[in-house]
């Protein structure tokens, strides 16, 4: 067996983004197009204007409609109109955006279909705040949610009570046209009330929990906001509404399903892959050392498998900056598994973000080759200081370690991939 | 088949512990007693005054000589004598044990045994600076380095040049008589050289490189230091020393030994486990995430193994303390974990020391069960803010969850496994 360490990495990355592309994912999973009506595109989300041209290109009928991304992921199309909006911080753009999408549905007949492109970021990009409630107020709530510890889930139930859109409000403006959700899931569980706040899916929430969530966590609200929750009109549409009954929400890419692509091409070059989740969260320097002690334990004894293998795992980590360094989550990960392998033998990685950008850096991420603990050494830089200054991008550009793809207009999270290969293989 | 997961768990902790207690690992290992001279034992670590009982017991041989232990630590032996003294921090019992058990082994021929029994804390128990260094001396470049981010190889080759006792010199001082040391090993790698900072085998390392090192993190030596290091005398004794022609070193008990036995009972309960690393480091609750994140891997997708199964994995987390909470690093594990499962069904989870004693507090570690969950809810307590005080102590010890053993008298690092068992196994 002949493997190109660098190489075979790359490929997977590129499979497991390949997989998600919406030029890839879409096709398949669009509809039967309507007999009758008309077919109205809307949806928010990082990879939604991809998404959109997708669907002028493979729908075998006229389409119009409105869908917002991110600025700077605009992709040009015909018929769909694309708005660019502010993420992660929402914006005006945004928010009027909303207004028209739910205009643009209202009025729809049951002959009608509508398309809904969902992608991670489009909670953000989706702004609209129930009336009588400001952008501010909800970004006030949130910030503070954020800081009290509160679970995802918590945060998605007052979001939703917050919202004229989310929580299914979508899917009750677009009854009684029928509504197709095509989602693409960058969230841990892929759950579809999770990704951009579940629009067009029932929420189980209520104001009542809202209220508790707030009192729990003692967060002070505004009063604009306290007034709405305790108001509680217009419930958000529960499981089993009626407004449901001609929605289906189809997953057509997760983390998962990009994990399975990659392995499928280590398969074919005769690595035994071994997916070790689709949502490892944590702290990206030590996930990075857990992945760490996981390869040498493969390369030294065989377990859980013998090499050739590799490690594949997805979902999102986290970094607390204390340095004045560059570089994303993914860089801090490699860096940090860098730094413990300290060129171990036989043993190869990648950390990149499958939307093409690692944090704020011009690179999807990083690809370590044991040869820079030599290499690093000779040029006077070492792993574990870059670490300390959180100076993933440094690191890697000094040693030539930089994986640059540009924006790949999807997201499935992170991607990360630790090759270990037998003694034998690596002499040869 | 039918598996009760909370007396599963703790019999693979009392499995793995068990492979490491000296009663069951030294007497397989002790060598064939002299036809002549004495058998001389000695040796320092948390474990050693156990190992001193099983040698007393097994050895089919007089025996005489002195070991050294951690206050509270100390087993009645017969006719070996026991030392206690301090650990982590050094203190002068174990300085006068240093300088006996370097007298005792002194003058002794070639038809004479000594026996060495070591194991973690070792390098503590048993300080003996070199001529003309104190003890606050070497306890001064030790934090300095300890704070500069010096890798565990660089902080043991400064150490072994400023010892009088380690890095090989107790072995120059056993020859000619015969020299055979049982390990019994709580670092990552296993590496002799490393383990109690290597007393009786060789060090490649030199007075030139620990100078570098010195230089490399610009520490502020004590003057006595500087000219100790700069004389150069009596250099460590290197590979291929004749004082090493007639020494044995044998790994007694390791982490992975202990990872497989546990493997070898999880089996015999039709049980897969998947050793993922006998060397985890990092973060403790960052560490819980990852492990929580595979063990949802297991139970969903069946990767990289299908249910039942067993994640079992060694080594040393760290915490960094932010609130005011109690417990050590396998409760604070163990809590992360918990609070992300959130009561996830059909995933239990088991992490202790095994030496008994997790952290400062009275138990081994902690056990959780997924009904944790809703009893936590019911008594209005939630691991969520119990991690953010550190108080994972608390936490389990209100859920019925702490793991008590007392000391074990032996040592081989930390315990985790998490039980992922099939839907129809957990409902019947």
């Amino acid at each position: 067996m002949t493997v190109d360490p660098h190489s075979l990495l790359r490929s997977l990355f590129d499979a497991a983004v390949a997989s998600a592309l919406p030029s890839v994912c879409v096709p398949p999973h669009l509809p039967e197009p309507p007999a009758r009506g008309r077919t109205v595109v809307i949806g928010a989300g990082k990879a939604s204007a991809a998404m959109a041209r997708a669907v002028e290109e493979h729908f075998p009928a006229p389409v119009e409609g409105l869908v917002v991304t991110r600025y700077g992921h605009e992709v040009p199309c015909r018929s769909i109109e694309i708005v660019q909006a502010g993420h992660p911080v929402p914006d005006e753009p945004g928010l009027k955006a909303a207004e028209r999408m739910l205009d643009l549905v209202s009025g729809l007949s049951e002959d009608d279909l509508v398309l809904c492109l969902v992608s991670g970021g489009g909670s953000s990009l989706l702004p609209l705040p129930a009336p009588g409630l400001t952008l501010a107020d909800k970004q006030a709530v949130g910030r503070a949610l954020l800081r009290s510890g509160a679970t995802i889930q918590e945060m998605n139930c007052v979001r939703k009570h917050l919202s004229a859109i989310k929580g299914g409000r979508l899917a009750a403006a677009v009854a009684p046209a029928r509504l197709v959700t095509l989602l693409i899931s960058d969230v841990p569980g892929d759950d579809p009330g999770v990704i951009a706040s579940g629009p067009t899916v029932p929420d189980p929430t209520t104001f009542a929990e809202a209220r508790a969530i707030l009192a729990k966590y003692r967060i002070d609200a505004p009063a604009s906001v306290v007034k709405h929750l305790e108001a509680a009109e217009h419930e958000t549409p529960k499981p089993g509404d009626p407004v449901f009954e001609r929605t289906v929400t189809r997953l057509i890419a997760t983390p998962q399903d990009a994990l399975e692509a990659a392995a499928a091409v280590a398969r074919r070059h005769g690595v035994t892959p071994v997916i070790l989740s689709d949502r490892i969260e944590g702290e990206a320097r030590d996930v990075g050392l857990v992945h760490a002690a996981i390869a040498r334990q493969v390369a030294l004894r065989g377990q859980p498998v013998e090499p050739p293998a590799v490690l594949l795992s997805g979902g999102e980590t986290t970094v607390t900056v204390r340095g004045e360094g560059r570089g994303g989550r993914n860089a801090e990960f490699l860096l940090s598994l860098a730094a413990d392998l300290d060129g171990h033998p036989g043993i190869w990685g990648l950390a990149c973000d499958t939307d093409g950008i690692d944090g704020t850096e011009d690179n999807a991420g990083c690809l370590y080759v044991p040869e820079m603990a030599a290499k690093a050494a000779a040029l006077g830089i070492s792993a574990r200081r870059s670490l300390e200054a959180n100076d993933g991008y440094g690191y890697f550009r000094e040693l030539d370690g930089l994986v640059r793809t540009g924006p790949t207009l999807t997201n499935v999270n992170d991607f990360r991939s630790i090759l270990i290969l037998p003694h034998d293989t690596v002499q040869a």
